[in-house]
This record gives C-alpha cells, structure tokens and sequence, in this order.
C-alpha cells in the first residue's frame, strides 16, 4: 500500500466483517492441534498456509476515478458519502469464497473499486446511474459482501472506472402492516438488523442463511439466498411480495397483490438479478409473528439414501418442521470429530439429521409428533434434542473454520446444486467423485462431505464440504476443481447452484441452464434496464 | 355464413364447447319461471335477450389466408391437420366472455381465424412459426378456449392473416416421477384428461379452476389460472417446476431443480405470457398421491369482515385446508334463492363459508380439527358438511347460468382481482359501488355478489358476480362498466386480475400495474423471442 494513503484513512462507515477473512476476528476458530495432525496424516496439509497481510502489505490498485468524475459523484451524494480511500475500497474489493480470501493473502497486486459511493435516497441512486451512463462507469451494488461467487468483483472492463455502491444507509423498516403480515424493508438492513426491528414490534422474517449475520435484505432478493428455515418460512424469493429497484431506464415498483395473472411475474426477473438490472432499494416481505414455542429433535439414519428417504416423506407428508436437515456419512463423522463434544452417546456413526420446529406451543407439538412418526416409520433412531441443540449455536460459524484451514494450508471450500428426490442419489456421486478425483489428480487426498439442507416436495438441495492439501498455486488448483465440479453437475441433472447465486464464478454454466434463448432474453431485458451495461459488469449475463 | 360452406364441413376435432355458450348443451341450465319473474320485479330483466343464432345465420369473416400459405402450411403439418372450413374457425374465434357471448348472438360479422392448424409435434410448431414469421401471419395458440378476457381473439392487425395453432395433439402423459411427485403433461390436455392419465398411476395434479372441464394444460400455464383447491395445492404457477416452449428465436426448456438461484427465474416469464412470448408444449407438474379421505364442512359468519377475518387466521396458522372459501351477503342470499334447497336449515343469511379437506384419514381429522378451531375461535357457526358437498357438486357449473341470463335479457360477468388482507374491505367496497354505480348510470338496478376463493398468508383474491339488466347495446354497456371496474380496482391497490389473465381485455392496464419499465422490459423480452411479433398480437403487452 503506498505511503500516501496514510493521509487517507477509512472515511466511510466499514462493512462489519473483516478485509480478508470471514466475520468478526474475536469468533475466529483455530484449529486444535490434533485437528491439525489428522490433516497432516489423512490429507498431507502441511500446517502452513499463507501468511495474513496487515494493510501496508496489501499492493492495492490506486484509484483511477478521474477528479472530475469524484466532483461530479459528491456532489450528488455529498463530500462525506464518498471516499477513495484505500481502507474504504479495499473490505468492498470483493466477496469472501475460497478464491477471494487466497488472493487476499497474496502480494500481487489486488483489485478494488476505484471508489466507494453511499447514497443516501432512491433520487441519488437515480443520479449516481445517470452520471456513470453518461461517463461509462461500472457500478457494483455492494450488500453485505458475502458472496462466495464473485458476485461483487470490481470488473471495470470497457468502463473508465467502476464504484462500489454501499446500500447500508438504506436501513429503515418502511411498514409494518401487522394485519396481512407484511414488512417493507430497506435493501441496506442485515439479517440482524431487520430481526431486531421486526422483533421490537411482535414480528419475525425468519431468514437465517449462514451469512445471516452480515448479509443484506437487498442482497438476499438479488441472489435468491435460502435460509436454514426454508422448510418453513420459505426460500427468502418466496417471502418477497413486492420490490422497489432503480434502474438507468427508471424505477420499478412490483408486487401489487399476494398473486396475479397479470402477466409474467416480473419481480422474478429482479430476484436473482444479481445487480445487473437494477438497485434493489426496498422489499416487501412475509413476516410472521414470533414464534411462542420451539423444539429440536436429532435423528441418526443408518445411510444417507434412508436419511434422504425420510427427509421426502416428512416433506412430502407435509408434516411442518421449521429446520429439516441431513448430514452424509462424512459430515457426520466429521462434525463428531471437530465439535466439541456434542452429548447423545448415541451418535455413533451413520448419518445425523437435525429438525426444530417453532410456532405455537399446540403447532410445535403437532409438528414435532407427525414429523417424528414419519422419520421413525423412515427408518430414523431419535438422539434427542441435545445434538440439535449444539448445531443451532453453531449454525452461522462455519466459515469461521475454513479461514482457519486455510491458514494451515488446507484448502476449504463449499458447493451446492439442487435436483430432483429421484436423482439425489446419481448427482452426489458424480460431484463426490468429481471432486475427488480432481483433487487426486493436483497431487492429494481429499475429504468430501455432504448435507442436504432445503427440502422441497419434489427434490432437495445438496451442499458440499471439501477439504484438502493445498498444493502449487492454491487458486489454480481449486479453479481447476471447481471446473470439473460445474461440469458434472451440469452433466447429471443438477442446477449450477441452489442458493450461492451466479456471480462471475457460475457464469459459464448459464447457458447450459438456461439455454441459448434463456441467455437471448437475459441480454435483452439487461439492454432494456441498463442500455450502457454499467450496472454490475461481468456477472451473471453470459 | 357463405352457402360453399356447405361443402366445407368441419374437418378438425372440434373443440368440446359449444361455439356460442359455455360448456356443453346437456349442461344447460334453464332459468325457472319464478326466477325470471325475480329479476322482473327486482333489475327490470325483460326477460328476452337475443335469439341464439345457428350456424347458417352466423356472418362469419371468409377466410383471407393465401392459397400458398394454406399450402405451405399443409405441407409442414399434412392436409388433414389444416382446415379453413367455418365450422372449424368459428369454434376457435374467441374465448367465452359475456362480450364473446354477446358477439356470437349477433347478426353483425363475426371475426375467426383465418385457418386453423393442429401441429402434431414440436419440429412442426417451430416450422408454422418460421413460415409464419417470414409470410407475416399471425398465430393465436388455441387450448380449450376459455378464455373470458380476449386471450384468443383473431388479432390480424399489420399481418396477412390470423391462424389459430390448435394444441390438442399434445395429449400425451410423457413422465411421471413417483418418488419426486412430478408430471411432465402435454399442453393440449384438458384437466380432466389430465387427471385421469394420473389418477392410473394413482397421483393427482389437484388443480380445479371453473374452466376445468375445457381448459387446458398449456393454457393454465400461459395464463396463470388458479384452481379451488389453491389452499391445498397452489396455484398452477406454484406447481410448475419446468416448461417447455417453441419461441420463434428457438425453444425453451426451463426448471432444471426444485429451486435454483441461477439468475432470474425465466420459467415466471413464461407463465403469464398468455401465448404471446411462445408456443407451451409441456409442463412439468408437481403431482401428489391421490388422496385416501376427504371432508366437508360449511360455516355461517355473522358478517363478510368477520368471516374474512377467520379464513385470514386458518391461512396465517396454516392449518391446512384444500378448499377454503366466502361468499359475502348477497352471494349468500342468492345462491341460497337460486339452487335446489342446499340442506340444513341453519343458512338463513350472513356468510356462508365452504372448507375441504384431503389427504390421509389422520391428515383430514388433524387439519379439520385445527380449522374448525380457529375457525369457531373466530366467530363461525358450523353448518355441517352438507352445503359444502353441494357448493362441491356445482363447482364448474356456475357459466351454464351465465348463459341463462344472458338469454334471458339479463346482463351477467363476473371479474376478480386480489389485494392484501388489510386493504380487502376498501377494495371490495370500492369495486362494488362502482359496478353498482356505473350499472345505474346505464339504467339498471344490479346485483354484486362477491366471494374469497383464493387465500394466501399476505392476502386473499376477490371475485364479483354482477348481474344487471341489458340496457341499449350490452356490450357497450358492459364495456362501460367494466373499464370503471378496473379503474376502481386499480385506484384502490388491487392487481387488474388474480387469475383470469389479461389478453385484450385487460390490456389497457397492464401499464398502472407494472409500471413503464416493466412494460419496456416486456416488449423487450417479445422483440427478443418474436422479433416479427406474430404471436397472439394485441394481448398481454401494452
């Protein structure tokens, strides 16, 4: 970092999570030295990752925002909404994937906006858009920067420029109607934040995914994010009523009903559009009161295809858990090996399920009890609450591991896709082996795990964990796996991803998902919103 | 008609309704005497509405398609799948609102499709689409014709001519998944096709709009239809999990997983597009087991506000009803002087509701018990299963009585919308006092009936009866009160229509409900898929 940007310290409000890893530093999870030693006998990890950079390390691109293109931007949304600062550009440089938090322990040079820009009203948006059309500046809507797919890259190709645009001042709850159950937040507000002002009037969302703590309302709707709940409050594009976006080509407000025939359902357009149609400002939602009662209920399977089994017929059943989950053999084994002792004697082996149920003291009790018979008519033995317990603490800390396997030279990274109950069993194959044999193929072992965790009636997600040895260059070795895992995901039936989005990362498999006149109609509704393409560049759209 | 008609006979399957009223002749259901005296003395009914025309008196518009198009149309789909023959464009010429019906009792000429064509396959819809594209000949796909807002009209403007693009050759059942609960149906399939293909298997798609009998597949997925049993089963749109359509730019095959985040979700762009955007030539349907138990049970509620405040309750909780319904006051009262004594003496005027339940014996008792308790919690009186069993049996006959009243000199339509559980009460009463309102101006007294068939968590759909006397030139009369309708329905935070779609009707709104960049990002997507814009011009896009 040059000399000069001493006498430029962060001048804006930070994103809450740290510039090159996961979260908060004070949850940050070391490994156990032990943990450290099974990775070095079963994966050859050598314990040394690369070293974290302080920010003076950092060879951070200088701005090249022209003078009079900043003048031109404060003056919209005042001196103090924007910075060119390093430490303001630098934490909104990108999300937080395996790929990302590598490159931000490297001494190559790193990318970043060219400036950071915090409107304040829907009408600086609208001038923010209109002055980077008129001078080509690319424009990244910023949430909370979570993405695990490049979905916030600073990709400037073909602009003069490009800006990170910070929604957080967007953090109001604009409505409440209490009656209909529907809350009209701001794109800026974190899961926490929007909780607590629906919790201080009676009301919860209820949408927990495992960026919870620092993802945004905006970027929930703009990624089509699923939470841990999702078997009972819905995916987070199922609690959207309606939408409030700007794009260069004017404003949309959609959503006038609960349902309509009143032609395609635009709103579907803006969910997962990823900042590349519009910015998402406000979205109207589903809100529920809080629950009064809940349970948890652990449950071991023998194998993964009888815990699967079970998840179908509970979901099918339509028995009503709020939290329904299934680990595979491999998670199973090692969550028991990781965690700090889980109780229940029982959990042996096989593979763990989680359910909660919340509600009404007469729901969950109703709840619990049918999906109890249906899980122990599929095959399940209970392990009592306990097991359920200790992963509801734990549900939002995962990635903290990762950083932490990183770190030891481990290389740490998930996936996930969705498919059809009757070809869950064909797709996991594919990708597990897919993954490993890639993985061998870059010179080490690997450990592959697997759970499902969203439930539909007709098919269920998959999500994976894997962990290896880094070896070479770290980025090209797990690019090159990924890769392959795309590939054979496309190959056997499954969607490119389930709830992580498309960002840069996913781009290439879109056509294959959406086809040739699917990636025809995109282009043309992005032509039609966006004519000069400087909202979000290089994601998404083919 | 011309007298070479006469050895023009039709040579298609003909659609099963009758060309000029709803449904089939056997259906009919003639008004009692005491009836017509009713709406004598109470809306000035003359009691002689126009004569029913036959076929010999009927002027319909000849055929204006080109010998070389007729031939070059043959050729793609065979001699024997092509008819310009009047008695097969006539049924074909438009949908069955009280405008259509109006229209086909009078002796003006009538307009029809200049030929129609039953493709057998999607090579040969992709080939009429091309030729159609390059000969300038637009092309109206044809399900069960049932539409009531114009959706299938004979719009020729700015083409040579106007085909119709018959589906019913996709009837096939082409999948079933048991363990994933999902139907692949051909578009041509009517309901009840539909439902019995799967029913051999044991599933059932559960999907009962009025229109049930005649509508089709395709059609309820190019229009968004919503069936009696939404509580229980959804929306068509809500049990879609891919589709399949030939554009003119090439086909679609969208929905690769339950859920996906890959981007925008284009399968919603493809329900709701009322044939416009492509030619639907599969669903992919979420199908569930046939149920093994059904009850029934009718409540009374003092009042339309308190008995929309309990079905808001059952839907909020959630307590699982497959059919739930309310018909306000005047419903109440009239379908209580119009059908054959409907049992129990209790239902002597407030309110009347209808639930269903389905599924396992244990499913129906534990979602009857947690109805009924919510549903006496908030000031219901039971009146047993009875009348719930008779609104049952009459569920799809309700159009034979439109066309009664129509003969009968009366005015008859009915229209919908929908709005959030707050706003029901401002809508119902501002759409009632305009219908009522603008009905006088045009010299009648009328009837507004009004009930909830379709509940969700954030709201409900209403849907208005209206019967009146014809006044003058009916169809301008009813034109007349319909556009003040809609814009009371649009002034007062309704959407134009829940489930009837928009077509030609509803067009003019289309603009107040989805905004100007909603509508650019419409015809967008059309100039994308449709560059030459031939298909079913003059609906849906504004």
């Amino acid at each position: 970092m040059a000399p000069e940007t001493q006498s430029n310290p962060a001048a804006l409000p930070l994103p809450p999570m740290k510039w090159d890893a996961w979260g908060d530093p004070a949850r940050a999870k070391p490994l156990p030295d032990d943990v450290k030693g099974l990775l070095a006998a079963a994966l050859g990890v050598s314990g040394e990752g690369a070293d974290e950079l302080t920010l003076d390390q950092t060879a951070l691109r200088s701005s090249e925002l022209a003078e009079d293109d900043r003048r031109a931007l404060s003056a919209i949304v005042g001196e103090s909404w924007l910075s060119t600062a390093d430490a303001d550009r630098l934490p909104r440089s990108g999300g937080k994937s395996t790929l990302d938090l590598l490159r931000r322990k490297s001494r190559e040079p790193q990318d970043a906006p060219d400036a950071v820009v915090l409107p304040g009203s829907e009408e600086e948006i609208a001038a923010v858009l209109a002055l980077c059309t008129e001078r080509r500046i690319a424009v990244v809507p910023f949430g909370g920067g979570t993405s695990v797919v490049g979905g916030v890259d600073p990709d400037r190709s073909g602009f003069t420029a490009v800006i990170s645009l910070d929604l957080r001042r967007f953090d109001r709850l604009h409505e409440l109607d209490e009656v209909s159950g529907e809350a009209v937040l701001g794109a800026g507000l974190t899961g926490p934040q929007a909780e607590e002002l629906l919790a201080t009037r009676g009301f919860e969302l209820g949408h927990y995914p495992q960026s919870f703590r620092y993802a945004t309302i905006g970027g929930f709707a703009a990624t089509r994010s699923s939470g841990q709940d999702s078997a009972g409050h819905g995916r987070f594009d199922e609690m959207v009523r309606g939408l409030r976006a700007i794009t260069p080509a004017g404003t949309v407000d959609l959503g006038r009903a609960p349902a309509s025939a009143a032609g395609p359902d635009l709103r579907e357009l803006f969910l997962g559009s990823e900042g590349a149609f519009g910015v998402i400002t406000a979205v109207r939602l589903r809100v529920h009161p809080l629950p009064a009662a809940k349970a948890h209920e652990a449950w071991s399977f023998p194998d993964f295809a009888t815990g699967a089994a079970a998840l179908r017929a509970v979901e099918q059943q339509g028995t009503g858990p709020t939290v329904i989950r299934l680990s595979d053999e491999s998670e199973t084994f090692v969550n028991l090996a990781m965690t700090d002792k889980i109780g229940g004697s029982q959990v042996t082996g096989g593979c763990l399920a989680v359910t909660v149920f919340e509600g009404t003291a007469e729901q969950v009790a109703a709840r619990h009890e049918a999906t109890r018979t249906a899980l122990l008519a599929a095959g399940g033995t209970s392990l009592g609450a306990e097991p359920a317990e200790a992963w509801e603490h734990g549900r939002f800390d995962a990635p903290y591991l990762r950083d932490s396997l990183l770190a030891a030279g481990a290389l740490c990274e998930t996936l996930e896709t969705a498919t059809n109950w009757a070809n869950l069993g064909r797709l996991k194959s594919a990708v597990t082996e897919s993954l490993q044999s890639s993985l061998r193929a870059s010179g080490t072992e690997s450990m592959v795990m697997c759970h499902i965790s969203h439930v539909y009636p007709t098919g269920a997600s998959l999500y994976f964990t894997v962990v290896a040895a880094q070896r070479g260059d770290a980025i090209a070795q797990w690019t090159g796996v990924k890769r392959a895992a795309c590939d054979a995901i496309m190959a056997n039936g499954g969607t490119i991803t389930h709830h992580h989005a498309v960002g840069a990362d996913h781009r290439p498999w879109l056509d294959q998902e959406i086809g040739e006149v699917g990636v025809r109609i995109l282009r043309a509704v992005k032509d039609a919103v966006d004519p000069a393409g400087i909202l979000n560049p290089g994601k998404l759209i083919p």
